[in-house]
């Protein structure tokens, strides 16, 4: 089984970045986490900060045999349809992640673009939300 | 560990209301899966349909030595400031749990008035939704 | 064929509250004419100030042989998608009744979240309402 | 007693537009049920599609001696504050009516800027929805 | 001369819950500070979570001789029309309280939709708020 | 000197509808009082309850020699694009004309679509905003 | 018969301020074109930038034998709710007056707080609005 | 085959209305236009300044042998649901075409209630629009 | 103990503006009120109707020895950004007050954009409201 | 004769996502049948998923001979205003098109903050949509 | 060159009022560094709370020969639509000016109704805001 | 000192685009002149068309020693979430610039998402806002 793990804007900032708010995790260190609990999982990684090039990313993902998606699209959950239309044209679960407790924070954070066309939402957990969300798509995938 | 499930309106009729959203699963289904899959842990669950006994639920939560509660308010999520206050008033995290993805329904399914005081929102995975929500507390409470 | 008719907050007053509005008729009163004019039909009368209780009265009718809903749900008209999802997972018909012409009243009283998940909508008629309510059903049920 | 009843614009079409939220019944089948169904009433039926001509018909309802109007405004009830305007003019009841459950389409069909001045509204029940307007309209007139 | 005081969801809570917000005093030590400092007056307390019950026990009020309400309807003050018409139906003075300053706080607590059929607000207090409000029904009632 | 003074829905009813907030004198008196009080100019005088009939007879005043316009345009003023449309073509001057006055109403009387593109406002005066409004096109057409 | 004419903030600049839009009278010309125009009447003439001193006058008209006012509130048309109260309390009848067709302009002109509370209301015309409104009080007074 | 082509109000001035907006041809130019660049098609056209008759042309389109209809709706477009019903009643393709970038105009011209309905839309091209839209239609109905 | 009494716009008409809102004392009389109610207490008070004068006051308040400020800005309390920002600099407590209770009546003033930097608020007991937030007042203080 | 035809993000995935929305044509099959149907024009194609890219290529055609643009910028066309600042800084004429009708889907696609600076728009007519859109350029470039 | 720095409401409180966010300059210590950095310019300062007077102010400065203006107007900056007006009206630059960055605090303070007729905005740099708006000014008339 | 300047979409066009709104300075004059006018700092200019491209610069300067960072983000400014959260996660100052006044042009261009979490704004001054900008920066940093 194959997963897609995609991070959008000021994701590599990761651990850097407002600790008290996304914990001192690094993007790597997720990586190696997951790759530890799923040993029999095949992940690939990407993260950038252009919208286009998390697009081009989500379509990769189209021509290759994924087995589900987990994006975490960052600032551009809040206003990309184009990210939107790139996760409707997959076929696979794709599930939207975030890190903080959206809901929590500023009145713009509340509103997702994509979560209407993504399989599940799961938010708050640190890099815990990771590794719920990669089995909530084992789940799927297995069903 | 303790851990208090409680699950607001109309989830009493989960398995016979409109099972190709909610899946074929019954509230005591989900109890029995979450029972065999954490035979370690210690459940209490509750479901009502009225707001006021959902509050006092919660707040027996605060007298007895639970450490974590996960809510799946049904239709009161989207307007019950009374249960906001029961949550807020918690000290145990609080997780926000939907069955279905409420982002990709009717318009007023978005909004939700509980998840600003909660730690985290997991929806749109059926029943693995309770399993997931439990995995993230025990994840809160061992740190 | 047996027809459910549920009255919901503060509609215990009728006859003694704001009568110019609503009319002199108690909830008795109206209960007694559909009787006389209705000999055929066998009625279940319940009234709750309770917004759960009143979800709970609504899935009893799941399980028992009602032929159609008559509901008033009063103030929760406005507000409450428990009803709403109530009412959506019922599969008999159900007429939403108000007694006044709530759409020449305050702003508020003009949006029903549960309408849109009803059969039809009567309003204004005072007590006539329900008897109109009646044969709006009987015609739903002969087709 | 005599009942006006004005229908406005493109229910001309009804019986061959839409069938299916519709219905099959075509307005002279309406206007011929209504006769048979209520032979001691005298009916005056009007369709318009324009605005300022069912305007023109609800003034004349002023000068005849009418007990009542039953009006089906259909797409002009969204937004014609002159229909409005004529409707509150007029000092028989007048009584709003929708043949398809408005509330359960699309959201500019909720609002009724008619409604606030009408005696009380109809909506949902097919060509039911005229028996049960005639009947209101016979028990306000017999008060 | 019979006073109601009716406090809604959460306030059974009052001193365990946020005292930095709503004091360390109880619901108990209040009703106490008020039969001390108005030993000449009845009073009855009434606590509920349950927006029906509340209801029911503002309607209790109607058939019993009481002289006025002092209502701290808690989070309900921000949406219960049902709240609402039961204050509209009584014909003695109902006198809207909040502990806290509830201006200061988020802005959905600045909404009442009690205080339009009430005929006075007091807020931001703590404990006091309870005897100014008799205090002012004390002066209603004997103009 | 030549003026078109057009008059828009339920305006032919004037002296008999609501005489308490649109007095007693009918269109008929308004065309006597002016004629009478300004013997020297030219009047033409229309009233229509139809949109499209009040576009017509504006787009006539463009074709002959009109030197200006008076308009009541009636409910018609707060949505009509066309009659915005058929004044913003003409070259001549267009006063807006209310009887009473507009802005202590419903809410939806508060705004005109068509001032934006008239020379002046006049509302309130009853049937003496006539007069005013042929006193201001005269000064209007005298520079 | 005696009126009091008030001018709001920047109208002490007529005539220099922006002339293609407000004209090239100044309010002296203005006052004496009044003067010579009405020589049986009154006139007391009022100007300030201070939206309390406006007020003042407002009320100062209360306490002497002024049989009307025409009020150019300025820019204080669309925010001053003290100036709405201070012509609310009047008893006598209030114009709103305006140069320029407010409706013409930017968004927020369209706005009045105090018109709900005028006689009538007249814009446009320059100069001749005030001799426009001198016309409609003293009609109103007659009567 | 054959095409309808509709022109709403005001569209009758075309050519004498604000050339610098909508060019110096007449809606007779247009049609002259069409019927020399499609020889082989028929076309009728209708323009009407009244949303009633503009119902009733594209109703009549309905009962004849018409394969398709270009609808310029005009200042109808904006709020006229009667329009929007009468071509969703339709089962040939309507194209809404507009002679000016409506979007680069006034705010309320940016919203079409009757594009939701329509085919296709084309805008912005003056009198070319039409024969854009006879292509348009030509290729639809072909395939 | 020195308390400052501020009052706003309009509020020296008290007793003769609509006394069947404002009751049919005057501001004069609540000062003899208070001072016989409070003989151990000191007052200042002010009037004013210009919101920069009130400014001034509080802003006296600052720099004098005064114990807390009553404030009953009257419309300014809509809409004054200007006494928001000058109560927020006083260290002492403010009361915001109001005679009628303010949400029982216009749409805009149950909006104060003062309240939220205020300690309490006090509204709808006419005169008394005073002695009411005086009482408020000695109870902050004296803990 | 040389134009530029940009396409913006998930617009290389054509003929592959949603067929049944936007048919099965790709990009090639467009570029093929556009040079095929207009073999004296001479065209560049882009596409690219991202809003910089696109900027870019916009700008890179002020600087080349270019007689006209097709943008169809995909989801962007409802929040980039970085593209319509690259729209408005050119000055040959830009076409919007979409493959679409954008009117009848999801609510936010129906605004298009790019369009009030294009010349015009073409909508719903899926490939065809290119031809008519060059079709509409060569009109605009022989004027 | 001479310079006209008008300061609004609360500002004399500068340097005593929540100097965490203002600092600890008062407007004297500005007036001093502004005179000593640009010995060459003269400058007039004046501070008021009152809008009327702050309008007053700004009008001088259209009859003595002012080469530019600072302008702070405190919290009428949101809402004073008078003080726009009278900004409009001058003809030498006026620079918006604030001391703290209006943006980073209420949502309120994020609207100027003064900035669009203002040359330029300077806000979030203290007493250094004034240095760099004399600059910009400087600059602008240099020009 | 080393500062970092950060320009957005559509400013490498500066001089050629719009220059009657932008100045016929180019991005390169603009550095020259600030190299110029400060030549102890060491500056750094960035110039790019896309989102991502911008928050890897601003990402980069959290790296490598810089003191402040100037963005003048163009279009971004107004939904870049992605640009506010880069700037949010820098500890060095960040000034947002515009060249001409943005709250004197569309309504969308007055929205800042970005200005919140910078420390001050500077708008309408063209190539000289950049300087004034650095002057900021010098003071804030040598505080």
């Amino acid at each position: 089984m194959r997963l897609l793990v995609i991070n959008g804007p000021n994701l590599n900032l990761l651990g850097r970045r407002e600790p008290e708010l996304y914990g001192t995790d690094t993007l790597y260190d997720i990586e190696i986490m997951l790759t530890k609990k799923f040993p029999d999982l095949k992940f690939e990684f990407y993260q950038s900060n252009s919208e286009g090039v998390l697009v081009d990313y989500l379509q990769k993902g189209m021509s290759r045999a994924f087995d589900g998606v987990i994006l975490n699209a960052g600032a551009y959950t809040h206003n990309s349809y184009a990210l939107r239309d790139a996760v409707a044209a997959l076929k696979i679960p794709v599930i939207e992640l975030h890190l903080s407790n959206v809901y929590a924070r500023e009145e713009f954070r509340r509103r997702s673009v994509i979560a209407p066309v993504c399989r599940g939402i799961i938010a708050g957990f640190g890099a815990q939300s990771y590794e719920l969300a990669v089995r909530a798509l084992l789940n799927i995938v297995q069903k």
